[in-house]
């Protein structure tokens, strides 16, 4: 294995190493030297791939992103008709797996750090609230959305509603169940979905 | 003054110090020694109201939920028309004067703290889920709910985006102002009123 794909891959597993210890112990246990133990690196071979624990907060960070970029990806591979992609897509950004719901947990602990630290740690420009307003347009563009709406209100409204949602089945995973939150979140594009729809 | 009332008084002054602590450096930053300092007290003299910190911060927890409380009954007593009533309700749950701003901050401080602590506070018990439900219930039996909605997934869907809306403009002040606020939750109400008011 070329040596660039080795350094890569443990970048990652450091991430994730990264990841299991906020899940564990919060934010405030994030520290290098934790880290690191989790990793089963010495302090001296993690520093070989991150310099400082900023450095290695935006990569874990930028890697949460990434995943759930490839996921849309994925969905929107799939070819659905376009109010079961928009669905599938959207339920992707809600803690639904275990993989989903670690990944959420971490987010939010970042948002919640970045609040406090002047770090370079910058959750909330995670390009969510523009690929959502994008989104959003290019229905409408094509004639699913009901007339009349104000798109950039919309994009707005389904943004919050799906962090909101997203903070909630943190919280009370019981009652939002992934069956639950298909619901709510299909009840809402049903809400804004042209009825009878110009093309399809 | 009576004694009990003195004593309260304070209480009240030490969970504001705590506060100020919290939005200044976190819930990291909460320590007795910190909260003491600011409320300007020895930390025998603290420990005179609140003998641990938990119950300290179980305290500061509350009296932002009791404000949240007392502003929507303020809201209540001004008997405005009922979808007036509702929008305004619903805004004093997000952050749109510096007060409510600050009370927001200190509560996402608690929520993302209380994920990671076995401790005593439980900010996500605040009662909102079940408020936003009843008020849904108690709209809809008086007539002003569109026909066909499922009630519970309703109340879910409104939670959600008072949460989400409050998130976001904790983290985007600028382009979620009061006036946008105000529109969008308007907007939302506009979605499941009924259009043509059973009763007035």
């Amino acid at each position: 294995m070329p040596k660039l794909v080795d350094h890569e891959k443990r970048k990652k597993q450091i991430a994730e190493a990264t990841w299991r210890v906020i899940l564990d112990r919060g934010m405030e246990g994030a520290t290098v030297r934790n880290i690191a133990k989790e990793a089963g690196l010495s302090l001296g071979a993690l520093r070989h791939y991150f310099s400082t624990q900023e450095e290695l907060l935006i990569y874990a960070m930028d890697l949460v992103k990434n995943q759930a970029e490839q996921r849309i990806y994925r969905v929107i591979d799939r070819k659905l008709p376009p109010k079961e992609m928009a669905l599938n897509m959207l339920l992707e950004l809600l803690p639904t797996t275990e993989e989903t719901r670690a990944e959420m947990e971490v987010w939010f602990s970042f948002v919640a750090y970045a609040r406090h630290k002047r770090a370079g740690v910058h959750p909330y420009e995670d390009g969510l609230f523009d690929g959502i307003t994008r989104m959003v347009h290019s229905l409408n563009k094509a004639g699913y959305l009901r007339d009349g709406i104000d798109l950039d209100a919309e994009a707005e409204r389904l943004y919050a509603l799906i962090d909101g949602l997203a903070l909630h089945a943190l919280l009370a995973p019981d009652r939002l169940n992934q069956t639950r939150l298909s619901e709510i979140v299909g009840n809402h594009l049903d809400s804004i979905w042209q009825e009878t729809p110009q093309k399809d």
